[in-house]
């Protein structure tokens, strides 16, 4: 009897821990996203700095004690959550059940097995949980629009990432052909079509570079190309984009005596027969 | 009497003086403002052209000269400045009256605080008035819409900034794993995010490259991920402009009925009282 | 009679065969294709693979043995694809059938000719036939579409193209005057145009930068030209595919009388026929 | 009497001059022009060629004889044009009748003025005559929409010009303070200025480089801005396009019955009121 008391109080209890961590329409709920995105973000810090050597050496234990409290933080926050979903198995295999998971994990395994330099770097992951963010707000919504943009393009991305790895695959292997045997940068098609990309892209590191002027002259055309196709993926998103915001907006809004739609949300009259909206 | 007479004869010449200083309609103003444009860009050259060893061995003297010239000249505006504005505290504590302040008092810190090169570098600050051209003729209405269409795409920026800031966290701690052993560039987290900016905006210096067959494959992959999404803030840039431009537009079509605007172009009758277009 | 018989009994067998090798609407269609895609990615690999030193070295053997299996398959499907095609002529000539041909012909050529990197290299162009993917579901018409926006921005992509190289010669020059006599990098006009496109199109090796202070400020205006007038393919690109979006889009309004397509969203009445919609 | 029929002769002579030399819609007038873009690309060719030592010290003998060959070429043709213009100093100072002059004047100059290669690179600006290729066809109508979107946008372009410019300034001195005690890149705020603007435009030399994690931090911050500020030109351009591209379209096409526009080219009846077209 004691127990069903504790599961009939602990009802609402948890209704409103489960609005206060997974929702953010109530104050409470506010507070604790920004709180946590806080958290977060000190803790991705904290897995940056203890990579650098010289922070290391100084700081090494403020950061293991400021890691172990992070760790601690996000167990009991694993808990929390653990405890107030409805469905935990559900919760425990979602992708933020995972994220949620992976994020503490390293920490605990890192107690048994030593000196895993891969396994504090996973808790690098914890900064997926920012996409928490998005839960506030307006941002659930402009995200949608994101994906459903991309989605509704994901065929001519198709196209145009085929069409750019057959083109650097061609050209890396024109330039092994052209400049490989004198430049040491072209040493195989692999690294070639490596250049080609950093060519492509406009990203231009110069490690490797054409010296010959057959080199430097495929060189000057793939580049005028990769400046010029740029335009395509940003023409696939702007159109999409396009379309997917005048989609949400209010031209669904038709007459309802002559059916035209297209009306701005603020015609208070039909523009092509006068009826009233 | 003298006095309130002064007075008297004051008023209008600082009414006159507050059009020639803060307004570009009429003529005195206009010459007026492109005349400071002209000042401010010399001061901030002379600040630049001190900053260069050998110029300032050699002219160091002139660059002296000059920069007490226009410090004067600033001077004697900002108190033209307080004079004509109607209200002091309102105008100083603005943007524009802290820019202009900022303009000149670090040159007169300077005769008692010695050797600052940091006091002598924040009159470089004085480029910031250059945005008072801003008020001449059609500009603010263009960097009207400019910043609207920025307000309205707030959200969708945050979370491609969101998205990217994950994106170079994960991939950097990746590169990390990857080129940390071989490689001298990716000795911490904070270095290799550092390259994954440096790589997914298409900038690549080429200071820190990855080496390893696997950590050029990874980079390729980033790299044709920032070609790809450059796409997002151009999309959010373009639609939003492109619909913030579509709503100043058709103003020229006025209802002759209600005198109502921002009818479109097929629109035949107003949509906000139903009469004939 | 023999012959006839097996003549007959080859008639659908060849159509069946044309259905799975030519066509993907059939399952078997689909899964030939899918099998053919990631043969096609392997034997490229391999090519790849077999250009780097050390690998070569090591696995040169099993290489040699995986490029003859390729080369056998490739082979029997280029003698299915003869088979079982109408005209053979014009498939033999046809642009895939070419780059079929070419995807066998080096090996063997090279159990002849001895010796020749290049012949080997040729056969990475079996890449192109990657484009086959192109054939399943929905992506010819994605792949039209974008060549309809190509083709319909032609002409201003040439006047895009004679502006940025005459640019590029005049900067290029202008360089050359500016930095050739103490610059090592601008040794001569091509040279310097080489830069001024690796500079323009904003990729920047910086095998090649400049070192004057003249030169540095021309260099700066290119950066910042390169930097705008990126804009212009993008504009282009981005205009004439929504354009051509929008053309296909209001498809599914047809007519009920004359059942034409093509309305506008906001059309009352037929453009065709003029009844109502 | 002799004279005068010459006079008679030359007339038509000259009107047919005219039509093959200045316009391209008569078959002789469009061959004319492809010869002549042809000789351009070649005479300039030349002129690069010939600043390159090694091609210079072998075939510098065929490159001057070539090059009078062009320079004789384009003589007869600038006298030609000179002859069969109406007004001929209208012609001589206009844009291209200058550049005709400068493309051949430096050869001659240099039979007096001996060893001034500045002279010799005037030459390169031949290239600007092959813009007499936007007469062929269409492209003067598209150069036209690109001069126009242009035009239309220059109030936003200035806008983000200064915007441009104001940050690279105070980033540039920024980094000058961090960066410049420690980095021999960064002595100068003209320097960094100029590293600022390598990396904002994402060209990203590495000539120059920071070192110090904070100027890592803020260069990291300026590519992101970089990235992202690339919106705005795209933007800019795309949106005026897309306006100058409808405007340009048929859209004039206003019902006879109902003045409605807005109609498509194939349309036969009015969309809104169903009248004939």
């Amino acid at each position: 009897m004691n127990e069903r008391m504790e599961h009939k109080s602990n009802r609402p209890r948890r209704d409103r821990l489960y609005e206060i961590i997974f929702e953010a329409d109530t104050p409470a709920g506010k507070w604790f996203d920004i709180a946590l995105i806080v958290v977060i973000l000190l803790s991705v810090l904290t897995v940056m700095l203890d990579s650098v050597a010289s922070i290391q050496a100084r700081y090494g234990r403020w950061l293991y004690v400021l890691e172990w409290l992070f760790t601690i933080l996000f167990t009991v926050e694993y808990i929390l959550r653990l405890l107030c979903v409805g469905n935990i198995r559900r919760y425990a295999t979602s992708f933020f059940g995972i994220v949620d998971l992976v994020a503490i994990l390293p920490s605990y395994l890192n107690l048994v097995v030593f000196g895993t330099r891969y396994l504090l770097v996973v808790r690098i992951l914890r900064v997926l949980r920012i996409f928490r963010i998005l839960k506030l707000g307006q941002y659930t919504k402009e995200a949608g629009v994101l994906r459903a943009a991309l989605y509704a393009s994901r065929r001519r991305i198709v196209v145009f990432l085929c069409f750019v790895l057959t083109l650097v695959v061609i050209i890396g292997s024109l330039m092994y052909l052209i400049e490989g045997p004198t430049n040491s940068g072209f040493t195989s098609i692999p690294q070639s079509v490596y250049w080609a990309i950093v060519t492509l892209t406009t990203v231009g590191y110069g490690d490797i570079s054409p010296q010959t002027p057959l080199g430097q002259f495929l060189a000057s055309i793939v580049m005028i190309l990769g400046y010029s196709i740029i335009a395509v993926p940003t023409g696939i998103v702007t159109v999409e984009w396009s379309q997917a915001t005048m989609r949400k907006q209010p031209h669904a809004r038709a007459c309802p005596t002559c059916g035209a739609g297209g009306h701005d949300i603020d015609a208070r009259y039909c523009k092509f027969c006068g009826a009233d909206l």
